[in-house]
């Protein structure tokens, strides 16, 4: 009899709190922990299970697993990699500078993963996700679509927060949201943006506020996850919770929208040499199709600076080609 | 227009974890986060603000607040105090060692909300849990039964994850609970523990396995906090979700039992000089009706030495003496 | 100590489902029906009474009620009203025929309602919905914004329905709506309709499909109401969770944008002689906000004839002239 | 890939409640309904379609389907059957003898299901429930244990109500249920009821209450039934989420112990020949284990009785005749 599993690799506050907001879904019967810590996977599902006996918990079965878990599991959720610690300028470091070490752990845990399953939708969240993703989607042989990565579904909430304080409305209300990299050249789509049908240009008198200030607002996103890191040392309410939305589109074939980190084939002149974050509709088979929005020209020259940005890092870890041979 | 307001007080492991629970349930409007150090709670507030913007959360305003917040909350969970270190022999240190720190911590914070407030209901997770509701509940004028603790909900979710665990069934169908300290001297009582009716007796043939060995099961559920500790080195998931259990159970006026940390008035002998955890009535106004019930001898036995062990404790920090004048 | 507490006023099939979906918000502690049929009123309450004692249900307090639990209520819900027979021709009677029936109820259970409360947000279904909202806003000394109906919500979820299907999408991924009557003069605000920043004009090529037919698009709307009602002979679940939608607006204050039914105060060159859909900004006090949308010529012309069909079925009742007195 | 599939088959004012409720779990990505008037399986399709543009529904398929849906079905809930009219009397009549028209319609169903799948698990609604199920279950080859009834999961549910109310406690955290025939001979298992471990004997001192009518009691339940039907026409809210309840449990594999209606196998000394309610474990393959409890020797008579009422409904039905052939 067929059942629904989750499997989640990487363990950390990421991967915690990720399977903590994906139990309150009531969507799987069966979650495998993977960490290269066992301790940790253990401790952790331990933890968990000693949350589902309470009234209103379904009895999930959380435990720490193996690769082998893959085989039957309808989703799989990557959190590990790199370490993110803050430098002594109390900055965030940049994402790209993780690059090294993550591309060589998820060079093995994609060996693992394909070892076991080419039918489970992939969903990656390690940083930098872009060239992560890249990797993952075009190294190894996978179906197309079924790899992707959170991208700048964050930076999008961040965006949508931001706008939603400055006129004191519910972000669900805005339609907008950030395309490119996942990290300091993550740019949003203004040109698209709307609240309900209301354009950008119409929010100031609609509101009685003042204008967006369109130069600074790509920095107050990424100035926003520099003030989580600082406050409380790492970011994982938004992230954990931006899986838990894609993982409710594809498990119940949703189709909905979201922008998520995949590899260009043909939209904006990229193809297959670069992966960032476009809007896609999510499904059961992971990305169902790529939605190349035309991007006004301020747009698209970020679009091109952010993509430039990612290749850098990419080509740094040599994302792309395959290695597995 | 009166709004559904929770306050947190202590944002750590276990306060962000509660928050994010809490999300989940959208009942609050507001929740003001309050920690010593306000960079976290700041962080926290932030957070948590970017998961709200996704499809199925509701916009629920989280800040950073201060202890003028409890005037209008309809709640105030307090988790601060002193951390908890693992010790060199790997094991968590005993709640007790933690009560001197604790109680000076939670003297201060209950002097900042009885300056704000007198209506909310008050629930401390604050180890040990059993001697800070003592001060709270003693030490300060505050209204009967709306001061409480989280005592051995987590512990007694341990307990039924072990007996599901042996006999493979849904811990929400077994009737059981740990009464007593909650920490190392909590004891089953399994006089009373029943699966859908079934009683202890009956276990071994109804699931064709083997008896429950009732001398070492209280051992196993202390072991099981150890076994979480010692994986991930905190322990939050089970703990965030006996408090979100409660709230439902304060906010809905459901009226549900559930063992919770309480002053003894009457029970057991006890009268005001002890308080742990035994099975009350929960509803708005928290503690309902405290249900004192009959144990057996055994068990009565184990009410003595944990009621010993927590007076130990209370008399090293003179817990129960008004110190406020 | 203070309950969330809600009143239900009128409990057919719209009123039964409306109690179905809004237990499943875990929301209210308290919920009273009035019915003019006490038994039914009884009988839905034992009803639902019996759904709560389930694993994952809240325990609230549901019971028939008087209008004296006004008094206390957070929320009150009209779906009292004249029935919907459907006619010979086997076509859902307009809901313009139901007015005069509507209409007297409606004075009786505001005169009901404003002897006892003046604060609770009143939301209504019953219809013909704009002219009953006119009558209850108009008519009465209640706060303003307090009082709305349900308008094109239900509308609106049939267009978003339709564009949906037609591409394949989940309709939550569209921003569009209907304003005007809630009823067969609805129409679609296309010239604002977007999927996620996609304009109308880019829908075609993108999901490589056809154009949608504007001109019929405002008749599929309508028909989609017939067909559930000639199917099943009434129409409930969408416009329960239409409500719904609306109560968790309001209770948690969210301050989404949604389209309900409202008098005109100066928008399109109305002000006070007639009450349709339009955007709306919806928090704790009900209407926090009208947001007047710049419509195209045919769009404006269609809000012109969907005014004048509303005010005169107004009109033919005397709505807005205060009858109270 | 494998998508979560429910089929509803009978959608009435059960089915559609049933539906309305399996939504909020947010479990399927397809529902398919199939009614004998297809105008209602598209009429009750379209109208939940239209709930769930709205904020915070998952865009599930639903649609009117055939029997062919069952096939990669992993439940099918079954809730046709011959329509329950109050007699002059204004009483509900005996579910008994509804059983001819029920028989036939069942035996059509079940023949149509099986053609398609033996791998779904069936869950009956239809009334008499138990000799609807025993048809099911022993007239055609269908695996043992998938096939079952809601039984007394709703009688239980009111007999906890019953006592909650008397004691103004949650029911949930009540231990109770009622046996046997779901009906009029269903018979409280009081020697095994209990409220957290507080046995019946204690809860007069306990709650400061009266005694609890045991003579009684087992009217007061089935009266509850009438009351709802007499009051709002017919009954759908208490068994809809009884429904959910289970739905639950299988589909997350939960191994809950519920009381539902199945064939006996040795149990009480009947073998094959009756089928009743008594306690079984619920999981991913349906009915994963009966648990036989010991019954009071009074119990035990009216285990018998109902047994005996069943067995004669089920003999004027020719129940477990393998009548296909």
């Amino acid at each position: 009899m067929n059942k629904q599993k989750l499997t989640i690799i990487g363990i950390g506050h990421v991967g915690s709190y990720v399977l903590s907001d994906i139990m309150k879904l009531g969507l799987f019967s069966e979650i495998a922990l993977i960490d290269s810590n066992e301790n940790i996977s253990k401790g952790e599902a331990l933890d968990q299970l000693h949350a589902n006996p309470f009234t209103f918990m379904p009895n999930t079965k959380v435990f720490s697993g193996t690769y082998q878990d893959c085989a039957d599991s309808d989703l799989v959720i990557v959190s590990a990699g790199a370490s993110i610690v803050p430098s002594e300028e109390e900055k965030m470091p940049d994402r790209a500078l993780l690059a090294e070490n993550s591309a060589k752990i998820i060079r093995e845990i994609m060996a693992n993963i394909v070892a076991h399953t080419n039918n489970a939708v992939l969903i990656f969240i390690t940083n930098p996700v872009d060239t992560i993703v890249h990797i993952a989607e075009n190294e190894f042989d996978y179906p197309a679509g079924k790899i992707f990565g959170t991208g700048t579904m964050l930076d999008t909430a961040r965006l949508k927060r931001i706008l939603a304080d400055k006129y004191n409305i519910d972000p669900k209300s805005i339609t907008a949201y950030m395309m490119g990299e996942h990290g300091m050249t993550a740019f949003p789509v203004l040109s698209r943006a709307n609240i309900q049908g209301f354009k950008m240009s119409e929010w100031k008198d609609l509101f009685e506020s003042t204008e967006i200030d369109q130069v600074s607002i790509k920095n107050q996103v990424v100035q926003a996850a520099y003030d989580v890191f600082n406050g409380k040392g790492w970011t994982n309410a938004g992230i954990a919770q931006a899986v838990t939305t894609l993982v409710k589109a594809v498990m119940l074939d949703e189709r909905s929208v979201y922008p998520v980190s995949t590899t260009l084939r043909g939209q904006y002149g990229y193809n297959g040499n670069v992966t960032l974050s476009m809007p896609c509709i999510i499904g059961r088979n992971g990305i169902e199709k790529q939605l190349e929005i035309i991007l006004d020209e301020e747009e698209e020259k970020m679009l091109r600076e952010s993509a430039a940005y990612i290749q850098n890092i990419m080509s740094s870890v040599g994302a792309g080609i395959k290695s597995i041979s």
